[in-house]
């Protein structure tokens, strides 16, 4: 049986190129890179090295990469180390004030909600609109004196809806400009974005930007939070000096490099090449499908999208049940976020989108990658018009 | 030039086995675990497979078993997480007071003189004695009404000496049978311990015990800590579900694949026999050294130590310049913890067990491993002696 895997936001094969500049650093490169001795040397060389790489990708300095274990751990440094440094601050004597969004990745959401909770900040959660869209100006009206950090992410994981983050960076510079005690931090969550949209920081405007490496062809374990020299933030891990003090504990080396490799692999082509060529697979995707099979609806804006990701609620067919057929057919897709697979509540995305619940319960997301063909779309789509035809015949509802 | 490394204590090669049992999880089976797909049910079914391996190897059950990004990342769960519920317990209304060693590695000692530093916690840091020793009967002294945590090393990093954690652990259960009010959770740092000691968590009566997978033939960037069922502690890193809700993040497969695979490879041999054969070396090159050198001192007891640790400080010897010199040789040794490397400070472990600045300046930190030959070791003692005598000619102390 033919295996088509379209669940590349959950996490993406580490590329070939990546695993062959990894190998060495595992048994024979494999010193502690804070060991002064001439075996720290390589794996320090090649960690500094990656870090450089990256730094010119995102357009700032080498000493503004921060080597994490991932996308989560990269949003919670964002988001708590943002919230210890104000707590530090003897200056600063007011509850601290977050703005976010209601349809962010968990990562971002569990830790506001949380540090909300147990009383430490007060949030204010930004509902995107029918499209999945977040208004610069919503974010703008958000913000209030006692405003200390905004976390929009660039495209949202299930739907892949693109936020306007270089205007709410804009909107925010301009504020700081007019009141200079404003001491707004803006993070964006771009783990979902780096392969098809520009994530140079400078232009985006943004203090802190989170990335996670198997998302695009590098290996599980490791990621980035890019730190803005000067923005206040802390260590939620603390112990040895490593990460400018900012993340201790030993650094995955041979993650690190296959990172640094799967960023040159990205610039092997322009983002703007690859947006095109993968837009075009993308509408090839939706268009077939609503036009063999009828009741279908894309959820999420269809010009304001990122290029792989295809978002599709069947009337009367639910979700996980269209999941488990295609499984049987060999083809992988999701219902929403890997990181929340078993639960029954409907996507949280979904109902910030304003969806009812049996439409959410509907919804499947399909996310293409780089060696995605045509053929396999059309092979998806073949299944897909059985598949509904088969669970709409056993429907109730119908 | 023949390469010696003898800073297994640092870090270590990732055996072979244990990288190609890692290989596959890179790029053929590289699903997400939470994924409900086949994608994602082989790596789900290898990370559950190395969880119940290693729940045996430590004498608990798999659920208690949670997987990091390593050792620091366990040590600050365990007493960040631990502090965290204490916090959001409303019945508990007291500061919280932990007990620890002033010779702790810089991930637990760092951590509490935060807490401490911000007025969240109180601690007890117990000294050890001369020899690099932590007495049961201290740990005892210092428990008081508000103790919710003990957290001492049961190998120490630098000086390899070995705490009487199982007399602890037992102490901590006679007095919480006593006075059933007393809630202390019992940790321990067993990162220096695992390949050469007993670390059945029942025999040692712990709640939690920290591990990384580096420092024994596994891979960087993944580690564990066994949180014993009902112990109070809170995730630090929020997000997905993953990890009983303890620990948020995509799982790195090829890493937990790889650790479940370094203790297998432990369990080839007993520890007790890996003791025994490595005690020998050790010695051997402890007697030769202060055979063939004068005015050398063995750091921390030679009865309760590591059989992998020889910790010297050689009299009118900088530490720094033996291991240039040794560097030069193609030995790899270090001055105390990689973490710390470049700092001028004297080391806090050697100053804890009461060294003078000067002695601690002096200290030379061999770490041996399993493929360690003796032969290996009278390369490098002939180098040392070459090296000690040329940099006392040099010396104005003499």
């Amino acid at each position: 049986m033919q295996r088509i895997y379209m669940d590349f936001a959950a996490t993406s094969p580490t590329k070939p190129e990546v695993f062959n500049v990894m190998k060495p650093y595992f048994s024979e490169k494999f010193g502690n890179p804070s060991s002064i001795h001439s075996f720290g040397q390589l794996p320090r060389a090649a960690i500094n090295s990656s870090r450089k790489k990256i730094a010119e990708f995102l357009n700032c300095e080498p000493s503004e990469i921060i080597f994490t274990s991932g996308g989560t751990e990269s949003d919670n440094l964002a988001i708590r180390g943002s919230i210890l440094a104000i707590q530090q601050n003897s200056k600063i004597t007011i509850k601290p004030h977050i703005i976010t969004s209601s349809f962010e990745h968990h990562a971002i959401l569990h830790t506001c909600k949380y540090l909300e909770k147990i009383g430490l900040v007060e949030v204010s959660y930004i509902n995107p609109d029918k499209e999945g869209l977040i208004h610069a100006a919503d974010v703008q009206k958000a913000i209030k004196p006692n405003t200390v950090l905004v976390s929009i992410m660039y495209v949202n994981n299930e739907i892949g809806t693109v936020q306007p983050i270089a205007e709410i960076g804009k909107i925010i510079q301009k504020l700081k400009i007019v009141n200079c005690k404003l001491k707004i931090v803006f993070h964006t969550d771009a783990v979902q974005a780096v392969e098809y949209f520009d994530c140079d920081v400078k232009k985006l405007g943004v203090d802190m930007l989170s990335l996670s490496a198997h998302k695009f062809g590098g290996p599980k374990g490791t990621g980035i939070l890019y730190v803005k020299k000067g923005t206040p933030v802390k260590a939620i891990q603390t112990g040895g000096a490593q990460e400018n003090n900012l993340r201790a504990g030993t650094e995955n080396v041979p993650g690190i490099v296959g990172m640094g490799k799967a960023f040159d692999e990205l610039q092997i082509t322009n983002y703007k090449l690859r947006n095109k060529k993968m837009t075009k697979l993308r509408d090839y995707f939706i268009d077939m499908t609503t036009k063999k099979i009828p009741d279908v609806k894309l959820n999420g804006s269809k010009e304001l999208r990122s290029p792989n990701n295809v978002n599709l609620s069947f009337k009367n067919a639910e979700g996980e049940s269209i999941l488990l057929n295609l499984d049987q057919a060999g083809i992988a897709a999701s219902s929403g976020s890997a990181c929340t697979s078993g639960s029954l509540e409907p996507s949280h995305v979904l109902k910030a989108i304003g969806l009812p619940d049996e439409e959410a319960h509907g919804a499947v997301r399909f996310t293409l990658g780089e060696k995605t063909t045509k053929d396999e779309i059309s092979h998806v789509i073949k299944n897909l018009v059985e598949i509904i035809n088969k669970l709409r015949e056993m429907s109730p509802y119908k």
